[in-house]
């Protein structure tokens, strides 16, 4: 059973049914809604009417075509559709090839909060074909592009150099370059699940940017910026407060904030009062038992969470780096 | 969180809440409908609502208070809230004690299937209070017999000799005979479950009885046979298709017989034609993956899945079971 919408069947559910039907493997598509809201009750509802209807059993492979939203949608489904059966992602955007679909996060949303229904459930393969990054969005290739450089920035100094010089080549997405990108960020994600799948420790480093870029996303109102533009400004105020903590030298969060620029991303935070983002981060900060945790860096190329830093700190960092560009903020 | 219903609230949760509150812990009840209807879309979301609305992050513990229905119902919740959260099952009926509650299997039901989504996730504990059956009605106890008698007959002929024995100490709810059954019937199935939690081999032998048990509930229509009920009489035709495939002596067949209509057990199906009674098995046999697989007995207390008989030898095991009473049916 192929999940995908209306977006990408046109471009790639016809080459994956033939392949598979090479293969000698029978396929039924199911098509959901774009976007976001295709991560709801409703439309999972409707995945399992027809997975009913086709009378598959536990022997039926799903296979997730497309972006991180049907990945998590997908994946949920394979999760719990009696009682689980396997899954497979072939993810379609660069965010999804270099982060969501590694390491057996699923989930739909909650009308009080995203990814509050879930499970881990890990795919059988992850096949990420870099063709079918030729007709993504600009914009959309470079949200991706933030993930990839979070994962030099909290694991691989020397990514984060190759990075530095391979930009250029990755935003005219060159194969050769953007198949290192998507091999290398896969690489350093994996090893983390490897030793963490369920987040109980090191996992949460892949958190970076994103205790600051998820108060972002809700405070704008989801679907106004992308994920990847709101961890983009996180990893920024991030930078910008592991250098206030005493952690990082201020060279190092210029550093950061001059990759993600040159990338075509935001490195200043949405026009939000630095009181509400605060208050949105709470949700965050009751999900790790009521202590607000973040992914600091020590330098480029390594990261640490931190439980103890005063809110004084995180209030000046979210003020300077809405007001004024973090290089020039002292 | 303590999941629980109006007919279980006004007799166990208050002396839950107070033992809780005694080691330290803050509790707040979450009330269900009663009975089957309970495991569907609906509630579920509900129960989200409710844990999101208290603000319960992956430090929640959600305690599942009631019988059968209580325990898939929470325990699915639990499994999937924020991708999963620890879970501890208070078993109030001998159903839930000595069957669902034990080996992780949780669940809610679509309209085209029971069970049909769910998740493997074991409970943190099981805390089976004998005490709870004194409120139990009198025909629910017997059908919790049935998966005790169940658990004998497949894996331990001295515990179906015990049961042969000590039957009329547990019709009368005598505890000493109904705790002894209870723990033995959880070690056997738990030793079952430590071999082969997610069910690819070993596990389905736990199914004795059901292949028939579940065409049996559906045919009637669910809720007017109890699933024990179901489970006697498909355990009956079940040993009687074993001495038709040439694996149980007939005596045997008829001491399985005997011994679950002395515990008040149907043993003899519903009226159903038998075509009917074929066609609801298929769908078990695609769950199987194409074959119509059956648990038999080569004698008390030892147990085979056999996926090779003649649907010749089920018809007629059908016709006989229901026309007339095993032992004179040749």
């Amino acid at each position: 059973m192929i999940i995908t919408n209306a977006v990408v069947a046109p471009l790639y559910l016809g080459p994956v049914e033939r392949a598979l039907a090479l293969a000698g493997a029978a396929t039924t598509p199911i098509l959901v809604e774009d976007g976001e809201q295709a991560k709801d009750w409703r439309t999972l509802e409707r995945v399992f009417d027809q997975l009913l209807a086709a009378r598959c059993g536990r022997d039926t492979v799903i296979v997730a075509l497309g972006g991180g939203v049907i990945g998590d949608l997908a994946g949920f489904a394979a999760a719990v559709y009696q009682r689980g059966v396997p899954f497979i992602q072939v993810p379609t955007t660069l965010l999804a090839q270099v982060d969501s679909s590694v390491g057996g996060k699923t989930a739909i949303n909650h009308p009080r909060g995203k990814n509050m229904v879930g499970a881990f459930h890990q795919p059988l393969a992850v096949i990420a074909d870099i063709a079918t990054l030729d007709s993504l969005p600009p914009r959309e290739l470079r949200a991706g592009l933030a993930e990839v450089i979070k994962h030099a920035l909290i694991l691989d100094r020397a990514f984060a150099d190759w990075l530095d010089e391979n930009l250029a080549a990755l935003l005219a997405r060159e194969h050769a370059a953007v198949a290192y990108a998507v091999r290398r960020s896969c690489e350093l994600k994996a090893r983390v699940v490897a030793e963490d799948e369920r987040e109980t420790g090191l996992r949460a480093i892949l958190n970076f940017g994103h205790t600051f870029g998820h108060a972002f996303e809700a405070g704008v109102g989801y679907g106004q910026w992308l994920h990847g533009e709101a961890v983009s400004a996180g990893m920024v105020m991030a930078a910008e407060l592991s250098v206030r903590a005493g952690l990082l030298a201020r060279a190092d969060a210029a550093r950061v904030r001059a990759l993600l620029q040159r990338a075509g991303l935001p490195v200043v935070g949405p026009a939000l009062p630095p009181e509400r983002v605060l208050e949105l981060m709470q949700v965050d900060k009751k999900a790790a038992g009521g202590r607000l945790r973040f992914v600091l860096l020590r330098q480029v190329g390594s990261a640490v969470v931190r439980g103890d830093i005063e809110e004084r700190l995180v209030r000046d960092t979210i003020v300077s780096c809405n007001a004024m560009p973090v290089v020039a903020s002292q």
